[in-house]
């Protein structure tokens, strides 16, 4: 079970935000800043794209390839596929150890995206629609579901005998089928269909269901492939968690001077480096760069 | 990469049928036979339904959990999950070793269906509609993605230290990502929709992908969960292959007196002895059985 925060949320004011902002937009500013200005995010970043290129060729059939090909690399970038590579090396692993859960990370997300659009469109009249859809609904619905398909084929294809791991690849499928299941991203979808048609109270909720969970699966496990102890696992989680937190605000509040957005994103910052305290200094400042990145 | 069945079938006869027949009914007659009258295929599936039962409650969030629950209880039957066990057991494994591996079967298939559906309606204009939606369109969306993302869950925990199975069970999710993905499943359904808009030449094609590729999956996951050779593992899935384009024509074909219909299924069923002759008659003895209880 993913850790809850326990962040005080009005969710009167934001819900109201929430309806005229885009919950799919991505947050381009962060991802810009992690990818040109820091090194270490732009190499992580790097990786997981080739890996995802290596890996998603346009290839026979065309009908069906081309399509996912298209929409894996036009996803609106998120950070917690690359959190995923950095909690592998705060805790000792390889960078290779962590690559393939991280493109499945990027997969999974990417098809969640496009499920989540088909929800959006006129028929199910839920919220705005966040992008021109280039194929039609029933291609990207069944892309969709290749995506997830591929998600979970490449990370089981990542088992190495010379590793012997095989056993933290099945418990990060575990992992990553919770985050995107439903007491995860489908529970988040669905309440945050609720919420915009109701403006009800599931803000803090669907925050943490969708990208508290994808950052905390990231993070939880990037530390699972790198041989973590239990603690380091779950404090990892946590630190996961608040990380998407702060993103779900980024990508959905459009004036980040309200006072409220203000104070609860000061607050998750510093339960996440609180998080990073039981790690050496040195090893965490990698992953704690994020939190300095992070444009809120 | 699943076997191509070499029968010839006159794609210009079986799509013009299939256009006025639904793809999604379920073969009611063949799994009655099975169920009711035949005391080992009847067990095989009073055990995956109480494999199903004990793990898919309706639990809070009730919102997810209730549709989830309701939608895997009401999906047509397949008797790909009880291959899936029959495979296992013709192999000398344990029929417990195979259980997870055919609920999660269960689970795909039903997810597959779900979604399918949602094409049906009257925004994407591919086929009639197959059944009267109980819930929304939204709702069936998510929990078909919350239910493929189970299916992998239940497989991935089905591992046991004390078997040492863990290697197993990742190929196993290979096997059934490739049956369910771009490759298998969503390549039959995309080729469907281009058949029945354009009355064109996939009959043969969407058979072997969609029907045809999750028998095959279960027989050759069954082989694999019960230690199977490779010489097996291979001939498992052909029979697989050839029962479920067989159970295609089932599913599709109205008139069974059909002669081109009756031609290609007694080729199958040739097809599909010739693979247990491999084995021990006495211990292919329940698999073939199912070829005698098929109402073709």
């Amino acid at each position: 079970m993913a850790a809850v925060l326990r962040v005080s949320i009005n969710p009167n004011v934001l819900a109201n935000k929430m309806s005229r902002s885009n919950p799919s937009r991505p947050s381009r500013t962060t991802m810009a800043i992690m990818s040109q200005d820091h090194p270490y995010w732009a190499s992580v970043h790097a990786e997981i794209e080739v890996h995802l290129k290596q890996h998603i060729l346009v290839r026979p059939p065309l009908s069906v390839f081309e399509p996912m090909h298209h929409l894996v690399f036009s996803a609106p970038p998120s950070p917690g596929p690359a959190l995923c590579v950095a909690a592998c090396e705060l805790v000792g692993g390889h960078r290779d150890q962590a690559i393939a859960a991280a493109a499945a990370l990027h997969l999974m997300h990417a098809a969640a995206v496009i499920h989540e659009q088909l929800l959006s469109t006129d028929r199910l009249k839920t919220k705005p629609k966040p992008r021109p859809m280039v194929h039609s609904p029933g291609i990207e619905l069944l892309t969709g579901d290749g995506m997830f398909a591929f998600g979970y084929e490449l990370l089981a294809k990542s088992m190495d005998p010379a590793q012997n791991n095989s056993d933290r690849i099945l418990r990060v499928i575990v992992e990553m089928t919770r985050a995107m299941g439903s007491q995860g991203m489908v529970d988040g979808q669905y309440h945050e269909i609720l919420m915009l048609c109701k403006q009800s109270r599931y803000y803090k909720y669907v925050c943490e269901k969708k990208e508290g969970g994808l950052h905390a699966c990231g993070a939880a496990c990037g530390a699972i492939l790198g041989g973590a102890s239990e603690e380091e696992i779950e404090r990892l989680r946590r630190y996961g968690l608040c990380v998407g937190v702060m993103i779900a605000f980024s990508n959905r509040v459009e004036e980040r001077n309200e006072m409220e957005t203000t104070e609860v994103v000061k607050e998750l910052r510093s339960l996440a480096l609180k998080e990073l305290e039981f790690f050496h200094e040195g090893k965490a400042e990698a992953i704690s760069s994020f939190l300095h990145l992070l444009n809120l």
